[in-house]
């Protein structure tokens, strides 16, 4: 299963986040993916984090496990070129990510006329054709006035750190070419596929049925850390350590209440109020107040090791907070004892816990995490293999600056 | 292509968003998805928000265009017809989308015993079999640390209202699902795809070199509003609108400083530092106060319907800060003018803008967006169309209390 898709080969040229993620994800089940870049990188090949010797962490967890070739795509032939390689022949090829402008040389509709069933998977900001990236879409549809504690002005934002919408595209991206892949192998037919950031998040913002929401009623305000529409939120322990803890489920309730031996407060607030709050999270919501009242003090009368034990005994759905590093050194779940990740050596020199494909199909270890190329690494190989040039005719393009090796 | 999945009947067993925007993508590029639930709704049934009349807007975004069986799972006979369902015979079939426990009555190896080709994703909080949510995912790879304004105590953590994981572990559940379909359609082989939230989280952090960052480094500190490793953050008009501007390429800057009249402003900053910003985003970001001095006035000395012009002129990337509602009501190209969306009237007599699946294809219309069902309506149908159950039977059934209608 880890090798699902090996009969595919995907040329990705794209930048950042969603198109190169899509094509990531392509390549962790088994796709060969061809990413070319102009000489030199494109816009996001130095993007931070980077390491102390300038290598881009960034642009290397996004790209790793692909081909790179680099070409002079400000050229004609170098351009000429870019097109071969993304209309090669062959079943499994003529699948191309991008986020390059629908206008410009990389327009479907002038590569299909070299191969008619070309797939193009375009990336767009907008999808009017308005540029847009995930920060400026997330602010045009909301979520930043949403975001951040009560006390914060109504009309303050409080921006995302995580790129979600980026993320979701590059995850959707995935999903959409492999549905026009299994068309076309039914059909013969190709096409252009187009999906926006911001078609992404006000779709997104649909499924949620907060869209609904706004058009039927008001706006949502802020709620600070609580949770929207049931129980959750952080609390602090006696020894002063952050954790969140939800109760969705009636199971989850009664396994909180259980762990904080509050049945007995709990009881109390429900026969004063009248009703129960074994079943129905929306009375637990409508009454939060009070809940935290009776949750807060007895979280904050624990310390965190007797708190764990009590609330793991009765299956409560909660973790503590930490941050990412703390995360990644300290929680065992995350990398040591994960078989998602594998300690990989990237160019530069630095060995760090890479990820595999997200998903464990059928009880495999899965395919291994892979390091990500050097810019041009695989010139020759691609021009080789991919569009049959002979050596000859790649030292040729070299010579001239028209590709360039590592 | 709207239709690419028209041959694939997926089951799905699940609650809340993963699960349930996985089999919603599937169903909105052709698939047919007949959802389970436990009579009288799962525990998502009711979520908040909700109708004057007490429909659940969030139920409904994440379940329109699905079919809707219940069925009493308590019962040993529901619990055998759910089976029945889900392991249903025919090429298109056999596929399950689920987040139930993987030791209950849905274990995926004892549904294989009636189908061996069966695929199951079961999407889980943690790898490890720990229980999670979004929320609390989040709270434990330190995306909460990282959120919010800068003046917020480094341990007060800030909660995401976006449910990102769920929403990335949705899409990118629906690629492995149909990667699995092309495997099974090749190998004759079916399995378990397990997808945790944790897995998705953490890959997507090593995705995006945050893994690496404090592998290698220390934690990446709260920037409140600004970009990392880039230029970006919220402003304020005269008129006091917030808008987010970003210049993450070289095109970018250029545009917002001729945008705002800043060319020699910005030399005299070069100069002094003995440097340039047009190029490296990363020079940028690290003399971001500087900029931040400049862009911040001039933003401040204008107002929104001037700046707009000027911004929009010079191709700027960047947006006003609005609610949801004011996007839903006032910016045509989230709404009015966007076809990704369709007014439908859903079961309890709203009709409210509905998305459509998220990408173009092929610059098709796209398939209609769909109303949701009320639970239990097509129960029927399901019976006689998928198990060949007589009307008799099914009468039997629903006498019983084994399965009802809407």
């Amino acid at each position: 299963m880890d090798n699902a898709l090996g009969d595919l080969t995907v040329v990705e040229g794209a930048s950042f986040i969603a198109g190169p993620s899509c094509a990531l994800h392509l390549a962790q089940i088994g796709a060969t993916v061809i990413r070319f870049d102009m000489i030199g990188g494109g816009p996001d090949y130095n993007r931070m984090p980077r390491t102390d010797t300038g290598e881009s962490l960034y642009w290397q967890g996004l790209n790793k496990g692909k081909l790179s070739i680099a070409i002079d795509l400000r050229s004609p032939e170098g351009r000429e070129l870019a097109r071969s390689i993304i209309t090669a022949q062959g079943p499994g090829s003529g699948i191309f990510v991008t986020n390059y402008p629908e206008t410009g040389f990389l327009a479907h509709n002038a590569l299909a006329t070299q191969r008619a069933d070309l797939i193009t998977l375009r990336v767009q900001g907008w999808g009017d054709g308005r540029n847009g990236v995930d920060y400026t879409v997330n602010a045009a549809v909301g979520v930043p006035y949403m975001t951040g504690p009560t006390d914060i002005p109504p009309d303050q934002p409080v921006n995302s750190v995580l790129p979600a919408w980026d993320l979701m595209t590059g995850a959707y991206g995935a999903f959409a070419v492999l549905a026009a892949v299994r068309r076309r192998a039914t059909t013969g037919q190709g096409g252009e596929i187009r999906l926006a950031l911001s078609d992404v998040a006000m779709g997104s913002l649909s499924n949620l049925g907060q869209v609904a929401e706004v058009s039927l009623g008001a706006d949502r305000p802020r709620s600070g850390n609580a949770l929207f529409g049931a129980f959750g939120r952080d609390f602090r322990t006696r020894d002063g350590h952050a954790v969140m803890i939800v109760a969705i489920t009636p199971k989850q309730w009664s396994g909180l209440v259980a762990a904080l031996d509050l049945d007995r407060a709990v009881a109390k607030v429900e026969a004063a109020l009248g009703l129960s709050f074994a079943i129905d999270e929306g009375v637990r919501y409508a009454h939060a107040d009070r809940l935290y009242d009776l949750i807060s003090p007895a979280i904050a009368a624990r310390d965190l090791a007797p708190l764990t034990k009590a609330l793991d005994r009765n299956s409560v759905c909660w973790e503590r907070y930490r941050t990412l590093k703390d995360a990644v050194e300290n929680d065992p779940r995350c990398i040591a004892e994960n078989p998602l990740f594998d300690p990989v050596l990237h160019p530069g020199g630095s060995t760090y816990p890479t990820a595999k494909g997200l998903a464990r199909f059928g009880g495999d270890a899965g395919r291994p995490a892979r390091a990500a190329p050097r810019l041009g690494q695989d010139t020759e190989q691609v021009l080789a293999d991919h569009l049959g040039l002979s050596a000859g005719q790649i030292g040729d393009l070299m010579d001239r600056g028209i590709v360039a090796g590592q």
